[in-house]
């Protein structure tokens, strides 16, 4: 395929930029702290760091652990919001808000005081409520099936799966999302047995992939809507903005604000170190490193994509 | 000035959408209630409708009430929040947070749980804050007088004044701000007098303003903080995607991500009915209808900026 | 045995007093709602009224449906709480708080700001954890025959029984529980498997006794933790008259202040109508009436002990 | 007056409990931290203690600092709840509850979820209410004047003050207490000027009382509502009985229950060090030692009531 020169020499420059900062990232010695409320997950490798962009224009920049495939965890939310907006559409928005919540990733407080109905997809009870759209009508087995079909068919790769025993680790440990799934079903938010619901919610949080898989995955959400290779439609634009939307201002729990103001960019951490973004008619982007902040998000993946938002003058507020 | 075609084409298209939405939003029915808890606002004729915006290159597109002043009210807390960042800097972080509150404009509760900090320099506390470290070292007619001369500046307009019945009817009136002044008096986020700090923020708030007025004074927000007519900072480049990124997340209160979900635009708006917004890189706006809905924001206004940032593709999220 | 006549005029006067009651209570018509939030509990006759007083003199006042056995639900976290203590004495204290709550029953609000332990041992998570107390060492059929052994002991009844039908359905439907119990767990404070604890929990709240058992069972209450007929010490003087000033304190959820306001005695109600009361130093009372007021406490059962209360003149708060 | 033996050794019992608690509590070494949050308060004798009681025969035993005035602080709520409960009677009860808050005596989260109704009148915010009810159709300078000739009617004493430093200190300082009257405004709870209201809580707070006056102002609290020597009614007994009630649950704010744990008997605390406390049919007690426990309740106070009511057998929860 014959390139301008223009693109050429940006796309030279998303290279550089992407392996400057995997190589700033390897000097650095603050890694926050690797996830223990998971135990399978404390296992992790604190030192690994990958990342990947994949443009518009369908190249892929990559470096560092990129190829290693890591537990995605809250950033499968993302995905399986996409899939339950495609099945009920804006019906959806009657079992979950979405609105920044204020509060924890797994505070139980907001559910109590808004009778059972989650701010938004992106905390855990509203996760929870998302899987259960998605299950009805299934068997848990067909549900955990469709979803992690659909990462596949949007990665273009059939070799991602389930990372069974965290998913075991968690559905052993997981008392905390045992209680919003119980409380949400108390007030009626949940229509499948809790367990069936918080079956396949701990076994999409447990897919594993790589940065480079994840950045394919999420092309749809920086390209209109449509795979920027096959040009074919996940969701219409609109839907593709809207779910960019939730992810900037609820896509970091209470750590929201600080990553607008930060990286600029709308995105999903997950507890696995794992960090998805969107440069939206860019690029889609992901970073891993297993260590955590205080709020619970990647140390040096937040500071890796606020150094890339800044050198790519990618940042949705402004040139 | 000579422009390029493709320039004209532009504004050519800018004001035809302008005046299209300013025609749709006169036909309709739907105006929501005035606020009534200021009486003096209560007064303001529901049927009003101004809408002005202001491009990059200079340019003006305004219709219906476009010229009418109005009570600014809540939207000199994005200004206010200017004045403290290039007084005290990054300082001002450890006095006001920067993450949505998920509650209400008046909230109180967060105060307690957070030991009288607020959560963002948008909800009412957080802007009280601001106006206290404005406030620092001066009295309150010079601090007032400061902020009422940078809105001349930044609108280039000297004939921008507060409106002091309204300022006298909220003072007389304002018992919930005047407990989250004391509250956070209480724990000493507040350094001034409390009387002091509240005379001054009820004066910004009090503010009168045109959409045109408003726009103008805006467009650092959209042109990487410089004014684009003269070129002058008005603060960093950085800066200005940082507040951007705080309106967005934080600018509409309790209704922050509808409103990210709905206009995509970073916005703030006041219970006078008006909302700012900003399309990075391409425009200031602004819009006036003074009825509100539910959650305190104009009606109208939020359909406006719903149709002109889709008709524009000026959503930050996506084209 | 030969009695004094002032004593023969005090039964007799309390005889009386009982019956004047019971038919004040009958001709009512308002009965408040039968709880229906356990589907089995919803088909009670809502017009049965029973009433029995055991005095320290050994004598029991009984009238109307006062041998009708009904499930007394919260009314078993008494006895559960004088088990547990007997168990670990003070150390239960680290496991459960002794304050009043301010939220309803099933709150889970309050478990997430004081890091899972509960308030005090009457609301639904305080009663769970010392049913988890209760359960250490032991299979959960082992620890509920305790439980059963230990009313029939009180009571000196070997025909009580648990009402299964009434456990199971409450095993169903029991999500708010379930949440209650999983929160706990994952801050540690359950130490048994949830499933485990909760099986217990379930089916000592469906115990079935009439008003003259539980007015017998809770003697030691009113007689300084001793049976007053066989001379047989159940606990110490000292823990008599804690577990009633929690009853005082805590007994009725958010409507405690409400029933020492109006009734004077330390008393503890169960979503089955039920409601027992210690007047200390001179009886133990159980009155049971299905319909339930606003705060879940018995309507008429509340209205009789306050009638009795002030007719005998047993306010602790004064003659 | 000529005695019966029996009481005269009941009254030489007295007296020897009295003085050998006031002698233990002289020997203690833990005396807990004096109040700093009202300036003036911090400057106290931290090593005063005195005791007083009077019985309902008309005798006081007194020990230690009986007789040196100290700032009753929240015990002045107690008296100031009688008085507006005789003006407007249980009308009182549409402007505060009568339950337990299970919050901290300054806590305003309560007043946002509830619009503005305190919980009960014995924290901050309910007795602002309270005294704005007296306050209604008068001056302050004539509303606190009926609260302290009440006091000085009450304890037979016309040399009861107020300490005007004291008030001085606190209407200066007292932030958290405006915040919480200006929120109340703002829900239309109060219907005078907050700084009126205030001004009367702030002085009625500083009424300056020995022991030996407080313990004899509130001794209709233990003889069904009228005074022991006189025979004067100052409400009715069910009166009595509720207002003890009310102590009993609300009276030491989140510590509540804890002193009906230990102590048994309806009391209200003040953080000038002293506590007030009813043996229903027996006696008025107060007690005064400056240092606080970490509830803000006098450290050597709850112990010496303590001591008192289980020497005495005084405890309303049994013998």
């Amino acid at each position: 395929m014959t390139r301008m020169p223009t693109e050429d020499t940006a796309l030279s420059q998303l290279h550089d930029v992407v392996h400057e900062v995997a190589d700033a990232m390897r000097r650095r010695a603050d890694r926050g702290a690797v996830a223990d409320y998971i135990p399978e997950l404390a296992t992790v490798d604190p030192s690994a760091f990958g990342i990947a962009v994949a443009d518009n224009d369908g190249n892929v920049a990559a470096a560092g652990d990129c190829d290693v495939p890591f537990s995605i965890q809250s950033i499968s939310k993302v995905f399986t919001l996409t899939l339950a907006l495609g099945k009920v559409g804006d019906n959806l928005w009657r079992r979950v808000g979405r609105e920044p919540s204020g509060s924890p990733f797994n505070s139980i407080v907001q559910l109590e005081n808004e009778r059972g109905v989650p701010r938004n997809p992106f905390i855990n009870a509203g996760a929870i409520a998302v899987t259960d759209v998605i299950l009805s009508g299934h068997q848990p087995r067909e549900a955990l099936g469709e979803i992690l079909r659909f990462m596949q068919f949007l990665a273009n790769d059939k070799a991602i799966t389930i990372d069974k025993a965290v998913a075991a680790s968690e559905q052993r440990t997981g008392f905390r999302n045992m209680a919003l799934a119980n409380y949400m079903k108390s007030f009626g938010v949940l229509t499948n047995p809790v367990d069936f619901t918080l079956g396949v919610y701990f076994h999409h949080c447990a897919i594993a992939m790589s940065c480079r898989q994840l950045a394919l995955a999420g092309r749809f959400l920086s390209h209109s809507g449509k795979n920027p290779e096959t040009g074919i439609a996940v969701v219409h634009a609109e839907r593709a903005r809207r779910i960019n939307a939730i992810m900037l201002t609820c896509g970091h729990y209470d750590g929201s604000g600080e990553f607008a103001f930060r990286v600029g960019l709308p995105g999903k951490s997950g507890v696995g170190g794992g960090i998805f973004a969107v440069a939206p008619g860019k690029a889609s982007i992901a970073v891993w490193s297993p260590g955590l902040d205080a709020a619970g998000n990647s140390h040096l993946g937040r500071i890796a994509l606020e150094a890339l938002s800044k050198r790519m003058g990618w940042s949705i507020f402004g040139a």
